[in-house]
């Protein structure tokens, strides 16, 4: 694509620029917004961000421009943690548990995260694929254009494998950009139940050397809690993922302190994720092993609870949070980031302007990609938002509304 | 449209099918659902609906087909409650009320309602119902078929007539069905707040004889609460919209009890909207007056609040609960049903099928419009909506998903 291609006519344009790295305190705050603003991209990329009265001398005359008609303009959404491939739904789950069951009774009973590996394992690749598919668009008519997704339905060879390779399919078909993670030590299946040791020696082992060698997975997950791994189980497998060149994401200190943060600070990982029960002290952990949480307040919401991680002291603490959905058939089937940036400002108190950080430009950094998206400037590439809004704080504030983004990626329009 | 519209492959037909009334108590779960079903409309109107077997010989030759997929089909949703027309937006009051300041706190300095009194009085008919047209659209989106929309942030006669000629303007250039209620009544406005009998006596003895004679309205609202109306000024409004043929809705019990509930159970009101605050004892009355509740959950959570209505002590009460948005700019930017459908499964407990029918049938039935939508049965109006899924349940599980159902009203597609 050597076209190049200027937005024009933007009201407002968050761009996010600053720093090369993830914001902390105050800075979560510091949006860089430009009034009257142009975008000018070029084979994918962009070249100018900012006032139109000084980008305008440098849209080149053939330029295709786009009119903005006045509205907001941000950076396309960093989803940094979903759980995009499974087969079947547990649309019944959420009525049991409307009914007073628990995550962990229904899980007890063969329900849960068990039922969806069961099914993901009956599911074919091609099948895999088109609910991928589906789930993908849902996530990008809401606006994100990078997507984290993780295996672990299959926790065992051929569906881990086959998750993996529907996400790669996925990247490869584009337009979303896909981050893959081995998750097969999301838990212990049913049938090393009595020998445990031998299934993450398996991972440890066979599975991680296979996956690193193959490039199926850019990072590999543990999910540390009472009904999955232990600390030292999950240690175990994320060590070895590390020998093999994968970096790390913890599932940590969901439903209880001591599961896993720790763990994540001691290995250096790229995030610990969930963090509803972490103390002021694990936070200090992560803050000196430079350690990003990701906060999933969806989960909290569609589980019905009331606990939501302790956000303002994440970023009392100087941590660079980062927001996702966590999307997944249980605990939370949230797809779109504008929700989880309303929940994020009712129930955790960020401000719009905190929360739309820690899904764009912090999300990416958790990814390794923040040289390249999460911001609107020169030399990254044009993935953005042209909002039916002039205010970005619409976003947080017209809650659960059926918005229809115009969504760029490498500066082409996209439509699902 | 002398046209005949066969919808077939209809995986699960959500009739709603069964006695001519608003469903309780058990009824509130029974969706009469049919599987591979098919729906047979004719001018707009339903002619049959049941199993395709059965439907298959009457479809006409010449019947334009549509084939649902296999996904779900229910009726489209009626939204019992909103306030559809507004200038500006409040999207800084909500970043202050994340800063810690209450709803009644930012009233009382000037913002809240009496803000976009301000706005709504500065915006001339055009722009007002370019912007009403806008939220109808989102609404259209997610699959409302119907509206209750009020006047209310006028608070003087041109204002207040100007926003129910912006309705009926809307109801006229359809899709959407807009049913329209007189709302001055939402409080005193500044200019009469040491002379706030001399208002109440204007609406009484004014406006509302000449809002019923040039029919600008079928219902008429009044807001019960310690920074509104006392119960007494209520009376006096609501009492003479009887008297020129008004039906009569109530914002009652929102914050606080003895707010307004025991009077629309009094007076005999279709409604009384809201009842956050509301007692067993008051729900009795309610029950025996035959008025309908219509729970709000969208403001319950937009303010931040947790105390939601106690909807499963109302089911239990015996009365015809309806769900509604609440739209409007302070208390509650939802516009979306299914996110109502949602929340009110996560905290009111209510089932994914009695959340249908509170927001469907009761919904049609609260508007005086329970023989015309709400239901798919033969000689209804072809209201329908033909989901991206199969399984209703979907619809309250899937939180806040960008999902995009086709909307039919009358027999017709609509695209917004």
């Amino acid at each position: 694509m050597a076209e190049s291609l200027a937005v024009i006519n933007i009201g407002q344009l968050v761009t996010l620029a600053g720093a090369a790295r993830p914001r902390v305190g105050e800075e979560l705050g510091e949006l860089a917004i430009v009034m009257d603003a142009a975008l000018l991209v070029e084979e994918g990329s962009i070249v100018a961000a900012g006032a139109y009265a000084e980008i305008k001398a440098k849209i080149p005359p053939g330029a295709k421009t786009i009119d903005a008609e006045g509205h907001c303009v941000t950076p396309g959404f960093v989803d940094a943690h979903s759980h995009l491939v499974f087969a079947g739904n547990r649309a019944d789950e959420f009525e049991q548990r409307i009914d007073g069951a628990s995550y962990q009774q229904i899980a007890a009973e063969g329900g849960g995260i068990l039922r969806t590996v069961r099914m993901t394992r009956a599911a074919s690749e091609e099948e895999l694929l088109a609910v991928a598919r589906r789930h993908r668009n849902w996530m990008l008519r809401s606006g994100t254009t990078t997507i984290e997704a993780k295996s672990g339905y299959g926790l065992e060879r051929a569906t881990e494998l086959r998750m993996l390779r529907v996400l790669a399919r996925l990247n490869a078909e584009g337009p979303v950009r896909i981050v893959s993670t081995l998750l097969a030590a999301h838990m212990v299946p049913p049938e090393f139940a009595d020998r445990r040791a031998e299934y993450l020696r398996w991972i440890a082992e066979e599975l991680i050397p296979e996956v690193a060698a193959a490039k199926l997975a850019r990072y590999c997950d543990a999910f540390c809690d009472d009904h999955a791994l232990s600390v030292d189980e999950a240690h175990c497998v994320l060590t070895a993922a590390m020998r093999h060149g994968l970096r790390l994401r913890v599932h940590a200190e969901q439903f209880r302190e001591n599961t896993g943060a720790a763990l994540a600070a001691e290995l250096g990982a790229a995030t610990a994720d969930h963090l509803e029960a972490a103390t002021g002290e694990t936070l200090g952990l992560l803050r000196k092993a430079g350690v990003q949480p990701v906060l999933l307040p969806g989960s909290v919401f569609a589980l019905g609870h009331e606990r939501y991680p302790q956000a303002r002291k994440m970023i009392e603490t100087g941590l660079a949070i980062v927001l996702a959905t966590d999307f997944n058939p249980g605990s939370s089937p949230v797809a779109s980031i504008p929700f989880i940036l309303s929940l994020s400002c009712l129930k955790m108190r960020l401000t719009p302007a905190e929360a739309l950080i820690s899904a764009t430009l912090n999300a990416a950094y958790s990814l390794g990609m923040g040289d390249r998206v999460g911001s609107l400037e020169a030399g990254k590439e044009a993935d953005f938002l042209i909002h039916e809004f002039s205010d970005y704080r619409e976003l947080a504030y017209f809650i659960a509304a059926p918005l229809r983004p115009r969504v760029f990626i490498a500066g082409t329009e996209v439509t699902r």
